[in-house]
């Protein structure tokens, strides 16, 4: 039965910014978690979402300790990996700053609806799995940023 | 563009008990949360998972807050949903209940390991959501457990 394996940095940062789409994880007040999946894009050393000012992410964006992760399940070879970015969030208020986010990504988010608020997660923790060896975890995602 | 729709609860049901692996958040000593990719079915009205006592997961499973997430995106129709399973978690001690879960699930981990705890979480809250209209999410996904 394949082991899991520990991911090297360099691995972990290629795979989360290779990605489309990863799950946002923080708390509600009364302590309970919630998780939210997102669009997103890695610009500089910061993960940026765009997001709702009225969303459930959106309320919570503010100053929060935040969870970020990515990952990919091969059901047919039972293959797989994830990574998990943590770290503090904070609400983008400057247009320079976004101006900056835009220059490297636009988003062009897959539902309707006003999303006005850019969010940013400067990952303190960057850590990441795989499961078994003699393949590249790069090669295994369905889609992949093209920056 | 497509709009967000919520999902009914027993759509949110069906595709939860579908589903083979997803990934539960939890909140470390000082409040900050965690994701953790896992296999589990759903035996009952509980999410069941089997871990190490010795893993992040086990360390935090006795009666705490936790979320756990199935999602499934089409990259290419831009499509997607997610659900979202929400409540606290018990460890599963006695050998009657373990007994039980047995009977429905004997779960066949991917990676080796000793995993002798049993969590479950039956969820108090339970929600999702669709982008898009005109599909089945059920046929979406890419594998379906068989109970």
């Amino acid at each position: 039965m394949p082991e899991l394996h520990e991911l090297r940095y360099s691995e972990c940062e290629a795979l989360l910014r290779a990605g489309v789409t990863g799950r946002v994880a923080f708390v509600e007040d009364g302590g309970r978690p919630v998780i939210v999946p997102v669009n997103y894009a890695v610009v500089g050393n910061a993960i940026v979402i765009r997001t709702s000012p009225y969303s459930l992410l959106g309320t919570h964006a503010r100053n929060t300790p935040m969870a970020f992760e990515v990952d990919q399940f091969d059901y047919v070879n039972h293959r797989g990996w994830s990574v998990l970015a943590r770290g503090t969030s904070k609400v983008i208020k400057h247009e320079d700053e976004i101006e900056e986010v835009r220059r490297v990504w636009e988003p062009q988010p897959w539902a309707g609806g006003s999303r006005s608020m850019w969010v940013r997660l400067r990952w303190d923790d960057l850590t990441g799995r795989r499961l078994g060896e003699g393949w590249d975890p790069l090669q295994g995602t369905p889609v992949r940023r093209s920056l």
